[in-house]
């Protein structure tokens, strides 16, 4: 397995039916299948639908999970189903379940997009442009495309595949959580490794494995005091204002430099070691790459090292709004009553968010007590998520850096990433297997912007490089 | 004039003519003349047409200026009429110019109004309850009441009378500053005194005689960085954020118990003189009011005499809130690229709005250059009005406080208040002569709240005020 003759006619057949996955890309993109909005629920059930006809086209066999209903715009809604699939059951090959969702962010013409958001739009340089190009039905449709390549170029599957889609991603992931637990015993029973195809390079050239993502802990600080909004003019000077110790409050939690201030907070940081200082060395990265991306100079660091760091590995505090104080245009006098600021800290290995909120609690508290104001203060932590961090070294890691030097002739960077994705941590912890994040698409793709675009070759490649992985994996055993 | 004989004759028509008078105000209170909202401009129109049939029907000649055009709610809009009355032309007596609006704040039955906002309601302890039943329907009606109870009584009308009602006033008095420049020489020639009846008593039982308000300098600060709102998980810790350094600039501007950290504020707030600290002794005030008025035990002062003089002459610095910045509920992610945070400062004599947005503007870019950010700071002065203050002791307050005595057998109250009503200092400014502040409702009106009312007694019993407020100027000028 893994031969060089077999992966060859696997890359042919790829090669050869390009066409036909990008018309199978367009004929997803055109289904709007909008997961905030109750106005395209029909198009998330119809996106579910169109799935389900392909697995059964691939002869996968499926279930269909439906997590209930909730309520959205007003209106209470059916959840979209989460598709579980199976393809090949042979005890003697290792089991990859592959996770991705068919769901896709609003978009709308007039916000700025060069042509129809939902007519997949190839450019002169080869940009397939479409909502949900690159996120995510670029990803998942390359994993079914490489399953079809086997059977049509009459190649042996290399490994049993578990299937997990959702249609509820860009919109909380509602019910997934859930799901999993109640899975990993019955369904997901038997997976020996995770695949999640839904993040994106770090730059535009060189393809990544991803081994760590941040956590997050959001808190909302609300400060009253009156019972009503107040007419500045008349009550300015007479008494404690909400806003004015809201803001002492939160003028104490970062410098300018973005230093965190709450003590606690950077104890529990993993240290950097030597091993994982060689890594950053070799990472594709340009500080012009971040300037192109916050459209401005005010970066904080002018290397591209203790850049990567402060995104991947080092805790980051964000001060997101108040909510409560006068916010549109205009001159407005009021005094507001009670006013919520919103702050979050990305965590990293080994902060826990129990103890995050700890720090945060006991520091706010502390600081408001110094003013020796009458308002009242109270502290909610509105979610957690724990920081993600799996080891590169781990089979299924040297499976997908295999399979990126077959299809890509290079080594891939070792990359992390700043934000969260929730799901990744749920599967490594309720299956306890290791996950891996395998992207397909571009740094600049734009996944939740305008003109989103996956490139032509990023998806050809891609799903070279899925299908690869999995006889990369199915190596791994035989060795 | 103003002999007892004559007051007596007055008062006795008022109160036979109760009836008649709320029932002219239910008239009026049943025009929703709201000026900010463009679907009630014709009803602002039919108010002014209503008050000119009262002129026409009390034989007081008038002109009607046409402010121009405006845009609101994105339509092209005829500003509401300034109408302009002349009400007697002797030289042998006094010229008072009395300045009110006919226009309304906006209400809805659904605000929480416990009866229709456009239909005058009597409650059991004699409220009359609508929208513009105080501000300022009733005391506008209120003088064409005196002068018609005098045409009826046959009483000789003791001053001249000029009239200025506008219908712009709670929408920024578009146009009347212009108006009353380009009068000033014309139509409001021969003036000797103004007299506005727009405004509060301090509390519920004693009248007052109102001679100070403050002014305001309003800012807006912003901080900008990357071109585009930013994840947060992805750019946080990467990049200066504008939110951070606008907060830390933000909670040096004042403490959390109300003093002014910008250097150069306090200097020129004028000295509290002897004379001045008298005053505070014999008003009535109780600090449970501003418990009352703002729903809390959160007052900055355990004194009543502090409380005022906090309100009505030192300055106060208000945050009223953040532009650009996440503020609606739940826990968005986003690191906000421009945020524009707003302040004011409630100025007092002797403060210069142009010194105050020195001070500020040298303050603020001084503490921006101790961050070391790389983000951008603009400092806008929004607007600036500055302080009022009349003396107490001139014929003008002098006849005001005789009436109030002979209505309502006490001495009034000397207050100043907090906020601003521009047109103040325009017409003192403009004419050069003295302005008087004579409140007809109470302190507990709730006029740009809901269930606005007037109290009966004190519509009836300002109505006499107004008027003999006129004798009382008469005989000031006969002594």
């Amino acid at each position: 397995m893994a031969n060089t003759e077999t992966l060859e006619r696997f890359f042919s057949y790829v090669d050869q039916n390009q066409e036909h996955y990008v018309t199978r890309l367009r004929e997803a993109v055109a289904i709007p299948s909008v997961s905030a909005d109750a106005d395209h629920r029909e198009d998330v059930y119809r996106m579910g639908d169109w799935l389900i006809g392909l697995f059964k086209q691939l002869n996968i066999s499926y279930e269909v999970a439906e997590p209930g209903t909730h309520v959205l715009d007003g209106k209470t809604l059916k959840l979209p189903p989460i598709l579980l699939g199976t393809y090949g059951n042979d005890p003697n090959k290792k089991t990859i379940l592959v996770y991705g969702h068919y769901d896709v962010q609003p978009a709308l013409i007039e916000d700025g997009w060069r042509s129809d958001p939902w007519k997949l739009t190839e450019d002169s340089t080869g940009r397939l442009v479409g909502r949900g190009s690159s996120d995510d039905k670029g990803p998942i449709i390359g994993w079914l495309n490489a399953i079809e390549a086997h059977q049509k170029a009459g190649i042996e599957f290399p490994v049993n595949l578990k299937i997990c889609f959702e249609g509820m991603e860009e919109n909380g992931s509602e019910g997934l959580d859930d799901l999993i637990l109640r899975e990993a015993n019955r369904y997901f029973k038997g997976v020996d490794a995770v695949c999640i195809s839904d993040n994106y390079w770090l730059g535009v050239t060189k393809p990544c494995l991803t081994y760590g993502l941040r956590g997050i802990s959001y808190f909302k600080v609300t400060v009253s005091g009156p019972g009503r909004d107040l007419h500045s003019g008349v009550f300015g000077g007479t008494v404690y204002e909400p806003m004015t110790d809201l803001i002492i409050l939160f003028s104490k939690l970062v410098t300018s430099d973005g230093k965190i201030l709450i003590p606690g907070i950077n104890d529990d940081v993993a240290e950097l070691t030597d091993e994982e200082k060689e890594t950053y060395k070799s990472i594709e990265f340009k500080l012009q790459e971040l300037q192109s991306a916050i459209e401005s100079q005010t970066n904080l660091f002018d290397n591209e090292t203790q850049t990567l760091q402060a995104r991947w590995r080092y805790p980051a505090l964000s001060i997101h709004g108040i909510e409560g104080a006068f916010s549109a245009p205009g001159a407005k006098t009021v005094l507001p009553c009670k006013v919520s600021g919103k702050f979050s800290i990305r965590s990293v290995p080994n902060m826990d968010p129990d103890k995050v909120t700890a720090c945060v609690e006991k520091y706010l508290k502390e600081e408001f007590a110094k003013l020796g104001s009458k308002n009242k203060l109270n502290i909610e932590s509105l979610h957690g998520a724990k920081a993600w961090v799996s080891s590169p070294n781990h089979w299924n890691f040297v499976a997908a850096a295999k399979a990126v030097e077959k299809v890509f002739k290079c080594k891939p960077d070792l990359t992390r990433e700043g934000g969260s994705i929730p799901v990744t941590l749920t599967f490594q912890d309720a299956l306890n297997k290791n996950v891996l994040l395998l992207p397909m698409g571009r740094g600049d793709d734009g996944a939740h912007s305008t003109n989103e675009k996956l490139d032509r070759s990023n998806y050809i490649q891609g799903i070279k490089l899925l299908g690869t992985y999995l006889h990369e994996v199915a190596a791994v055993k035989s060795t």
